[in-house]
């Protein structure tokens, strides 16, 4: 009986955990979608100095991990487990690939390739045991299901903030004696 | 002739500035909607630690500082220039106004005083003048109507950033190794 107990907390702590990170993973998208789309490209392609990504860099980097990242090392860790360790993710991949794409078209693209991800996820029902499960980052060493899934959520929010930090900073000096009050000019 | 070229650019970037500026402070509540509509209260409510806000105590903020900063302290240096000072702005109240609307009625509340401020600071069709017209903070000394509203602009980003950034380090722990990686956590 305390057996059965155990379980069944730890499976509704999964299923909370689960919650929690899709209702991010759905709404990121969509956040950056009502923020950028048809936005000045004065603002979109803002930087914050060489070597930073504008938010259309951004955008382009969370479209190619959505492709090589989240769901195809979830599937390594589901299929092998930790004996095969995740392919390495290019980071930069979008900086290379200026296509010349709309922004309009990427925020599309986007929102497309996450809705299917999360769909193909949801179908997985995920239990507790399933997230458990381990597999190995080529750099950090072991992790697990729901560590992947935990960061895939926190770096959707860590490049929204990315992205309202470089277009904030673009008014540092319009805002006058203003940005002193403003933390994230600094 | 010298003259007119000259008057005419000042114009354009007047008139570019503005447009800018809007395009961020119509964008901004709508990304938050976005975000946070509903969204488990986990999220809503979660704050980085004693004495910092929740993104339902930045919402409350921002809907303060529409009906009492931006426009009112536009209207004053409008209306009377550096000679009268800013009243100063209780940063706070929200802290002190708990009275439990839920946060979707609070969203609703933000885009409706921002959609009317919008609509009024768009009625004024400010020019370079205009923009250039001084008005006294009671803390920061002299400040212009342009300097006001790049500062409305960057306030959104920054709020927007906080409460990406508040988000994001509730899963410090659930990202396992992966926290290293993200520098939002740290």
């Amino acid at each position: 009986m305390q057996q059965l107990r155990t379980a069944s907390y730890t499976g509704l702590m999964g299923t909370l955990f689960l919650d929690e990170s899709l209702a991010i993973l759905a709404r990121v998208p969509a956040a950056l979608d009502a923020l950028l789309r048809d936005l000045p490209e004065a603002w979109t392609e803002a930087n914050e100095g060489p070597g930073t990504w504008s938010p259309r860099e951004v955008i382009g980097h969370l479209i190619h991990l959505e492709k090589v990242d989240w769901m195809p090392r979830l599937d390594i860790i589901l299929q092998y487990g930790p004996g095969r360790p995740f392919d390495p993710v290019d980071r930069e991949a979008q900086l290379r690939e200026r296509d010349g794409k709309p922004l309009a078209v990427m925020l599309d693209e986007l929102s497309t390739l996450r809705g299917e991800n999360l769909k193909r996820l949801r179908a997985l029902n995920l239990g507790d045991e399933q997230l458990d499960l381990e597999g190995r980052h080529p750099a950090l060493g072991v992790v697990t299901a729901r560590q992947l899934l935990a960061t895939w959520a926190a770096h959707d929010l860590a490049h929204l903030v990315q992205i309202g930090r470089v277009m904030a900073k673009r008014y540092r000096h319009e805002t006058g004696p203003w940005a002193e009050y403003l933390t994230v000019m600094h």
